[in-house]
């Protein structure tokens, strides 16, 4: 049971000893090459994303087509695998749709103030991220520097920041979704086109450098503190994978407004397991977020705004209700402890598969290395 | 005087009767072909992005030799040329870099605080815009529809959201900066090297929806509220053809760390028109900014953010300290009134050319279309 077998079938790029890249799918612990096997030109491609723009039509039948032809196809061990961005990512969006997340958080960062603020259940909150910074599992995150206000160096109500490695790294488990099919300027996404568009799931870390955060991030959201590095899975594991993963979502109390389709969206049944070390400390549960997936692309486009192929908008962090739940170390050591330099964090991710069992999804792995300015 | 002459030369890309995009160069009211011209293959790109990858040496050759070849270069008339969006958006990043914006701004939104918060005077804010939904001038913008909190509608604390076309659509009249030759993940851009890495600079409007942005924005920042459009000139003015336009900045208080650079990095004397439905209605100057072009960059890669090629990184809302000097209506009229379906604004601007007289970079013109959908 590796997770990855024939109702698994994720896409990724690769390449071996230096050779061109390569469209790959996996098979247990082997890459086929699709050019090879296929002859199709999207597939000759250093990124999924010609592939992704065909739209769902195609992917099913190549899906079909893949499931007879993998099993008997040569593969590339794994090892020999070099394994790279799996898309050329357009617009990066990151949400805030876990309850048990914005609460904690809103805990830690406003103690004097309620801790969800009153838009939080009527949109799926949302910002912009940095696209050019997404970097593919087992890229190094290097520690960033900033501007941030040590405790105590207030000076009658003037803050005095000063700039240095950030001493509260942090992580966000998060899954993130990868949109083939563009939309049109000035045209909503229905809150029921969800699989019109989105072609599959990756598992994402957002990295967070949480002193730079707190400083920086009034009035217009987060910037530095995220914009570093986020790290996602190098397979992007299909929808069609996912067909027995979906799930009622949790009630949503008040109902939101009819464009964001109240009561007829779903939630996904996907395990995650946060790994420091070696060691899980963490199993964030993706069935307990509060916002659904078609929701968030219904809100993302609901003032007009098109999605492009090569787009990815992320869950934000993933937190149950329980403590050994969170998806983010200030939630889960509550501000008292962040990352070391040398740390190893692994995101894993698994689900209901199509045959009966579970699929695992790809792993998001990245270690820290030291900030290399002084 | 067109503000075009041989002293500005601004690159765009354009068509001719559905024919193929080339890359030209503007000479008064003409257009010059470069492919036609020079044979080069990155003339023959649909985007500025591959002659931007080439870096300040090439662009210094080029500039030379276009001043040689262009003036007898065969053009196409204006009129008879489609322009199109000049370079593929990689990353946008809007700032927040005019002191007077942001304190109107504050007055208005945050009524019962410091109108400029504890972290402005430290840093150049900013926070990432969608990418995807950059356009061209000449598009016509569809007014969004969003979430938005009519006045009254409260009760008991709650807040009683509605979707519907925004009541409060507005613009920000702003510069942008064209990123050309990339940066190095993990290594911060010093505060000395904005021409090493910034190609050109364009007029930038960013279309804002003032009650769908005030209901958003807690706590992740601006999102809906300006991802529906935000419109840049078609042609892209070389930093070349601003080297008389350099002054001084207003005096930064308090000292900023010595990563921005302070007392070294300059200001652009760029004198900016807004002209709404045929009429100038404000006259927002560039040298009051309180940001540098060069902090915002340094600011921009100090975590170690990397820059690629075609980022575009803008100002934020120019205004200056008169009252007709303001660069968004909101801040011209106070809260008051809004943009009417069917209004035209022409951002135009101009600089000090190095031929002694004045450049006009190129106009970003945009009509309001009413909303598409009931």
């Amino acid at each position: 049971m590796t997770g990855f077998g024939l109702d698994h079938l994720p896409y990724g790029v690769f390449s071996v000893a230096g050779g061109p890249r390569r469209v790959g799918v996996r098979l247990h612990d082997t890459v086929v090459d699709l050019h090879a096997l296929t002859g199709r030109a999207e597939f000759a491609e250093a990124s999924l994303n010609a592939f992704l723009a065909l739209g769902p039509e195609v992917w099913r039948q190549t899906r079909e087509e893949l499931t007879t032809l993998v099993p008997d196809a040569p593969g590339v061990p794994l090892e020999d695998a070099t394994l790279h961005l799996p898309f050329e990512v357009a617009d990066y969006v990151d949400f805030y749709a876990s309850e048990h997340h914005a609460t904690n958080v809103g805990r830690l960062f406003r103690p004097d103030q309620e801790p969800l603020l009153p838009n939080w259940k009527h949109l799926p909150v949302a910002y912009h991220g940095r696209a050019g910074t997404v970097v593919v599992s087992g890229t190094p995150v290097v520690r960033p520097r900033g501007q941030r206000v040590s405790t105590g160096s207030t000076n009658g109500g003037t803050a005095a920041p000063e700039y240095g490695p950030s001493r509260r790294l942090d992580i966000e488990a998060e899954l993130g979704f990868v949109v083939g099919v563009p939309s049109s300027l000035g045209d909503p996404v229905p809150h029921d086109a969800l699989a019109d568009h989105v072609f599959g799931v990756v598992g994402v870390n957002d990295w967070s450098a949480r002193d730079v955060q707190a400083w920086e991030y009034v009035p217009l959201g987060p910037f530095l503190g995220k914009s570093f590095a986020t790290s996602v899975a190098a397979w992007v594991t299909p929808l069609a994978a996912l067909d027995a993963a979906w799930c009622a979502l949790p009630p949503q109390d008040p109902t939101p407004l009819p464009h964001l389709g109240p009561g007829a969206t779903r939630g996904l049944d996907i395990e995650v397991e946060v790994e420091l070390d070696g060691e899980v400390v963490s199993r964030p549960p993706y069935r307990t977020m509060y916002w659904s997936p078609a929701q968030m692309l219904a809100h993302l486009t609901s003032n007009g705004a098109s999605v492009r192929t090569g787009d990815l908008f992320a869950s934000g962090t993933i937190s149950g209700p329980e403590p050994d739940q969170r998806g983010s170390f200030l939630e889960l050591w509550w501000g008292e402890r962040f990352l070391e330099d040398g740390a190893e964090v692994v995101l894993r991710y698994s689900a209901p598969g199509t045959g009966g069992g579970r699929i695992a999804l790809g792993e998001v792995r990245g270690r820290v290395e030291p900030s290399r300015h002084a």
